[in-house]
């Protein structure tokens, strides 16, 4: 892919994302990763979006993280992404965001509980919260131990980033991650609506009881994996 | 009716689903049943709702289950639909969604009580919750055993489906119905609106006392049934 | 003022009503009164808005109840209309609808309190809601007893109408008066902002303590009657 | 500047203010500065924003409050604008909404936590909110005892109202304030998006830690002042 392309990909994701609604103002922003060739494209910082063009993505070698091409600064998250590229190496897209809910639990330091079809259908288990980061974690490197933050409450929850694509940064936000940059901007839509849900659950029925894993199992695996019949592209599988 | 005019039926239904921003991405479908004639057509599964066309619509024999018309896989929840029609001798038409409210409510396994004569104007008493599913039916048959508890509930707790032409699927989400597909849309539209405030009263008056059964018999009946007097179709019978 | 201008008034005002999100389907209605001529018009029933046109508002016989002009069924709201009107002298139009939060309250059977200036600045006091009604109340008259039971809500609580133009029917929703119409919908949009309001308060601080009397005179006055000094028809008044 | 460039400025922040969903027919209001020659312009009282021109805008005399330009009546609460203008020498632009949460907030007499970064990036601390107004504050001068509560809030609290430009005076609503007019009606998108958050967490988790100091200084540093690498002004800056 030529830096171009890899930028337009960024760039049209960008885009897709400032029309979500999950964005205010200049915040947020997506990043889009070329695995083979080792860069990633990702949003100026603080430009608004809707004066952006793909020629302003910026695009970062993924081993040195430093600038390849372009002319402005990168988003200040940049070492966040690059420290989640390169320890899940199913992501090839990454999206920020402070979608109100996602962040809102994220400020009172809750997971987004699996407590539904709808979870399951994207997500196999909890959405789960970091810890929150220590003075010297915050006081150098902070965007790149943001990253490391991450990845440690998968390693330390054994948590598989693939089957469960996205964490919330406690105190701060929500980061999601997919096979490449669109559906990681699906999946950060589905997130906000799943920790809408969540929200209303912890008011109505706070000791609702969870449903059970098998559920949860044949909800994921329906759309996900070997034995999936969900859409088209298994046409003829279903029994 | 031939098989163009009940997939344009189907189409014209699902297509006016996404436009009540009940559902998310391609989630939700909705089946229009020519009873006379056992066929039924539902939305292909995982297509998006803007690239549909009236072709695409499945025809689907009631009894049998087997596709009649179609090149595409039906909907994944076409075994639940299939059940309802059946049991229900009054339905029509059947809508599902994950619409917010209505799925937050089934995830926390409440019912939609009806507290009010917005509610009573359209079910005549409280939309059930289903029972969790067991292991073994969501092990084998899962789409057809959820259609199976949805009956088990309206049989075990002596509600009429035409009636009351709605449900909860625990920790899933609601399945509505009506004598016709346009019409399922409408009551799905008013029970995500019932939901809202089902939600809103059990977190500033959890115990607030229901309205007497004369007044949602009077909403009831003032719309439905013989002596309904809402609407121009009684012209002339009001006193 | 002619028929057909009182029916123009009270279109304009259903149509206004459509577009302000207050009303779902075909709920809700507008009414506008010709005093001096002892007549009102009024939304025929259960007609969708956008089939609306100014002949098919009923006109409708302030004394008697009758319809004077018009082809279709009136709303089966007319009775209430015309009870307020008899009973409340200041009222020139009533607006009903299911608004959401309004109507969660009146489900909830729990006023909207006056919390606040953006309240003062409309109504002087708590929006009150009435009793349940009894059996008989609503096995015959029901209409009319709901107008009813309205009135004695103010009367009982020492309530002018003309300073709090609005009122919860208990398990039902709110009717909104004015000395016009369209005053009468602005009212019903200020009272669902109200009533979300008071929900958000009752969630955050059950026990937050009210605004004393002066302030809600203050803002109350600064805008009705005398001395107010608000807007530009006081012009050189202020000091 | 000369007049007309102010009354132009003032103009197109109360158009903005009005595109924002942040204010409820004729309510809120949002002026301009121009701190060298001592004036502002403000909207005038009462008037629809849709109906607003530039030459509506009533310029005002920072010394003295008295009109220095224009035909219609200021904003009923142009003198708390003067008095926060005079002890706030950082404002160039003061925007008043009644916005939903904010407002409930302030009927619930309750700050703005900061409680993570979005908050941080904005402002350097909790949105205080103001003691409840005395009888005799209300009394006479109420619109300049408003400003002079609010003043006292900072004070009192050893608040710089530079680093938080934002306050809810008690039982009415929020104030915001930023260098220029525009800035402030950013400021009031955020701060409303911030206490819809706010009441979420209070809900969900009304224990919930607050983020560490060092946390809010790392982000609201890093956007503001002499360090600050966030955007592009400060392109090469970071290390």
């Amino acid at each position: 892919m030529t830096h171009a392309d890899l930028r337009r990909r960024a760039f049209d994701a960008n885009q897709a994302l400032a029309g979500t609604g999950l964005v205010l103002g200049t915040f947020g922003n997506v990043s889009a990763l070329d695995r083979d060739a080792g860069v990633m494209a990702i949003k100026p910082s603080g430009v608004a979006y809707d004066s952006l063009t793909p020629a302003d993505m910026v695009v970062i070698d993924l081993a040195s993280g430093g600038v390849v091409d372009g002319a402005l600064n990168p988003s200040s998250d940049t070492p966040t992404h690059l420290v989640l590229y390169r320890a899940f190496p199913g992501a090839g897209g990454i999206v920020h965001t402070h979608s109100e809910y996602a962040t809102a639990l994220a400020q009172a330091r809750l997971p987004i509980r699996c407590l539904g079809t709808t979870h399951a259908d994207h997500f196999r288990g909890d959405v789960p919260v970091t810890r929150p980061m220590r003075e010297d974690e915050v006081a150098s490197d902070y965007e790149a131990n943001t990253g490391h933050v991450i990845v440690e409450a998968f390693t330390a929850g054994g948590i598989s980033p693939d089957e469960v694509p996205a964490v919330l940064v406690a105190n701060h936000g929500p980061f999601v991650w997919g096979p490449d940059a669109m559906t990681a901007i699906e999946y950060a839509r589905v997130l906000e609506f799943l920790a809408r849900m969540e929200v209303t659950v912890r008011m109505v029925a706070p000791d609702a009881p969870r449903p059970a894993p098998f559920l949860v199992d044949k909800h994921y695996l329906r759309k996900h994996g070997e034995a999936a019949y969900y859409g088209q592209q298994t046409r003829g599988r279903r029994t």
